[in-house]
């Protein structure tokens, strides 16, 4: 890491001022205020060691948009880390590839041990259990879009268990105040108590909800995260839950209009397709806000 | 699908005007007629859904002429769709990060539907049993380069009961006057009966052959498809038809001298190699022509 | 193949002149000069039926730098060569769709194959037992940065006999003066007769060690290679070797200050991590060199 190096890790690295830095900056590429030419001639390394397609197209959408170019790695079983090559040998060959490398990997902390070995910048483009900063801007991004950023009641939904997006934006949503968090789950996975401490400990207030007719009214944002049938006991114990956790028209009826509701995508039947026209569905255009945000994310670190 | 959203879908949604106009706008690209500036800055989403090589290479060659950029979808095992999304969610997703989708899918009807939820111009790469119109438009432009398009005899070989290409083909030539269609096929592998009917009913005269020799004097189009091994009841009858149906220095001797062989690649053993040096082949050509085709395809769609 | 089409093959099929032109042009391309336009517009084929991270990610690097476009055929499975398809007939298609075409195959005299049918210039990325110039040429540009390419003492440890770059490397060096070549292996890893014969024919002296131990003071280069398991008769044998092989800090004592330690990587566990921050270890230095000599090779066979 030389001396001057710019990451981006983790949201918990960053104060208020320099999410709100980024927020600003993606506002300005979502109005198309960009030349094309910001990064041209740079080279960004697109190392995905899981696959996510989503991220990984938008970042790379990011860098062209900004007139940048794009190498991948291409499929991990038929790279030299196949032939048992070390991630930080990896990072040290590629830094001189590369102007910048985006680390998609599935053990929690790869992105910070990239960043250590690398001579160019590094941003994890979610890193196992870890942090997924990319995902959580964007979901404040697009959270803001619509309303401010304080005093607001959020309702998350879902295996807020195991989902790496809801806890990553539930320690970012700290920073900002008068935020409180609802949370509806099915039993076994709501949010994990460490993290409930770490939360409450921030100033955060937790309310949690045993279904999601009770809370619906008093909302402003329903962020809902797809439950994966591999969590549950049995086929049927899924079946159940997916049928009460769906959201549907019917189910919005009860919600304020000016609710929004979110989704990280890709979403199977956790909202009704009937939703998608409602304008409250905001769930793709957060999806398209992953590239003005990944283009301030790019610009951040490699702009010279 | 916004209001002015230009599409690809299919040759039959397009007049004869139309395709005469994209084979015009071809020949001028083949012509080396472009600055690489045409489509400078905007992003081509590269979605295949099944390989095809050729055709993607193809596209994403075209599209680099033209100084545009593009982004791949990857390996579909590695993608959202293993977690379950649907087409069109992806679709929408993918809008956001392009700014047209060429769709190469299993299933036909896929470009259509596709391009009913894309806010970007979507271009049919093929669509399983349905269309293919990159490839009916460098057939057509190959043939307009040795011939005009009318009072011709074009010969069909091969597989013609699956051939998508060939069928594509021949429902494209019926928008053009007196051409004859001459069949030859194996037992069971003809013309679908009910494309039969199309091609009759719009005026199309075909002639069915037992064998190649006596029909190949009065052609000026020999198109060979590949054959099939597992279209054949048993390897005997497949190994018996591939001899047959080979297409040999010889044979050709039989042949007009202004004949043209074309071919919609991969060949495997249709064509013997040692015509590969002959005037007549003109199947490496007619694979060089997607480009142009391609070029004029994305610029239609694209340009501004 | 047209008349003047250029291509690079083979270290063998080039004078020392020819080389040390590259090597030439390297450097100025090492030290950024380059414009970022030599090869704009230009679209290099990029393609891998074998896998190599590091020749494929530092081609598209190089051709990136020098403002031009990378075609990647993808993987090999999905392609046409899966439907039978001749490595003839896939070259002279992608012929139509590049400017220039680089071949990783993993048959011994398939590049050579390859410009005997292509329209385009190919480079050599590597065939089987054969060839991979663009590793020997950089092999050469990390030694002549830190030395003059003559009158020198070159160690090659590790597995000499299937090495491919070593033997590369080995032939290359005979085209320049006085240079002595001291081989470690494992019994049965040495370097073939046949090419040990040639080198001694080129007038090159070969002196044979038993360990590292004995020879280590008198190199100005120790080039390690990666042991492969599989090459041993029981995993004993091989961890055995591995330990013997392994360099190490405390083995670097005994060399000349000015002694260097190249590797082609990935390296396993041949070379100690503490000895990455010595002054000595330029493997990484190495590999990063790989992009401004595949600068050099791209501009010498597409530039106008």
């Amino acid at each position: 890491m030389t001396h001057d190096q710019k990451n981006i890790l983790s949201v918990r690295d960053m104060d208020r001022e320099e999410i709100d830095a980024l927020l600003t900056a993606a506002a300005k590429f979502d109005q198309k205020k960009f030349t094309g030419h910001e990064l041209e001639g740079k080279i960004l390394a697109v190392l995905f060691f899981e696959p996510s397609t989503r991220t990984r197209m938008s970042f790379a959408s990011a860098m062209m948009r900004l007139g940048g170019k794009i190498l991948n790695l291409g499929s991990v079983e038929a790279s030299s880390i196949a032939k048992g090559e070390t991630l930080s040998d990896t990072i040290r060959v590629i830094s001189g590839y590369a102007d910048a490398i985006v680390l998609r990997h599935p053990k929690e902390g790869a992105a910070r041990l990239a960043s250590e070995v690398a001579s160019v910048p590094v941003i994890n483009g979610g890193d196992g259990a870890g942090q997924h900063p990319s995902q959580t801007l964007l979901d404040l991004f697009t959270i803001r879009k619509s309303m401010k950023l304080e005093n607001i009641d959020i309702g998350l939904q879902g295996d807020l268990r195991y989902g790496r997006t809801v806890h990553s934006l539930a320690a970012a949503l700290t920073k900002y105040d008068d935020i409180r968090l609802h949370t509806i789950a099915p039993e076994g996975l709501d949010l994990p108590s460490h993290l409930k401490q770490d939360l409450t400990d921030a100033g955060m207030e937790i309310i949690v909800h045993e279904n999601i007719e009770e809370t619906i009214p008093e909302l402003d944002v329903l962020y809902v995260t797809r439950l994966q049938r591999e969590r549950f006991p049995d086929p049927a114990a899924f079946a159940s839950f997916a049928a009460t956790y769906r959201v549907t028209p019917e189910l919005l009826e009860m919600a304020k209009p000016s609710m929004i509701v979110l989704h990280p995508l890709p979403r199977v039947d956790e909202i009704d397709p009937a939703v998608d026209k409602m304008p409250c569905a905001k769930y793709f255009q957060q999806a398209h806000y992953g590239v003005p945000i990944r283009m301030a994310m790019l610009n951040e670190v490699m702009r010279s």
